[in-house]
């Protein structure tokens, strides 16, 4: 199974996909950006085209998104929740499974607590990993810890037949 | 030259197709509906894709789309915004020019002050397109409203000509 996870952005739209496994493995990571100076609807075409490249690429079973909220940067918001809705509508338009994990439940599943800071869960996605480097930049870094909080929730039959097998999932 | 007007709404997106000339002429004005029962990610591709066809079907210059506030109607913005980023990326990504005007832009120019209800717009829109009835449901009217706002707006060569003939674009 392989899940992909989506730290939506206008200005930088971080990705991570990972196989699901005894040990779960990085498959991509990396981060979209578009253009400031260009006008907003020539960006989310943009952006619309590279996510409909990238998961007709990596065929995810699943698309984790990290749900928008209105509390915190209000004056990007609206452009991350087009972001977000682009995400959304590509991989539903090609029959993937949708889920939405709030920010704190993102922190939570992978760093132990909703109040973890970027740092923090750069170094816990490193760790579960096992990668011999933090992923840079920090939004690719997002993205794949928005796929490790789908693993960590979904009890799926695969993910329960691994946890008898090794004991966890990451671990 | 044809003016798309976007109301966006994730429930209820408007839409309202101009072909300018002497007179606009109303081409074709609806609703996209999707249903609230499914999920999130469902009804952004539904909506997508009709958007989608819509633009292919209709073919226009310019889509112009009603800018959305976050001040206003915080429980349903996000929903609203996605609608309005996805109309963006669809439109942009096909070549046609893409314009936002805000709700107080689109009312002043429709019914000649920016506090207009949404009852004035109907009539207004009725009026200034020479219409036997109101456009119905509102939401069709709105979005006509925003093309309206566009033509009004733009000082293209095409409009400068039909003003110099007729003395004015709608009257």
């Amino acid at each position: 199974m392989f899940v992909l996870g989506i730290d939506p952005g206008l200005s930088r739209c971080g990705y991570g996909c990972l196989e699901h496994g005894r040990k779960p493995r990085a498959v991509a990571a990396g981060v979209i950006r578009t253009d400031p100076k260009l006008d907003r609807p020539i960006r989310l075409a943009e952006l619309q085209r590279e996510l409909r490249d990238l998961i007709a690429e990596l065929k995810p079973d699943v698309v984790a998104v990290e749900r928008v909220l209105f509390q915190t940067n209000v004056s990007t918001a609206m452009g991350v929740g087009m972001a977000s809705g682009l995400a959304m509508a590509e991989a539903a338009s090609v029959g993937c499974d949708v889920v939405e994990y709030s920010p704190n439940e993102i922190k939570h599943a992978v760093a132990g607590w909703g109040g973890a800071g970027k740092d923090e869960v750069g170094a816990m996605v490193q760790t579960l990993l096992g990668l011999p480097k933090r992923l840079s930049p920090a939004d690719a870094a997002d993205a794949v810890a928005v796929a490790l909080c789908h693993l960590a929730r979904v009890p799926s039959r695969r993910t329960s037949a691994s946890m008898k097998r090794v004991g966890g999932m990451v671990g």
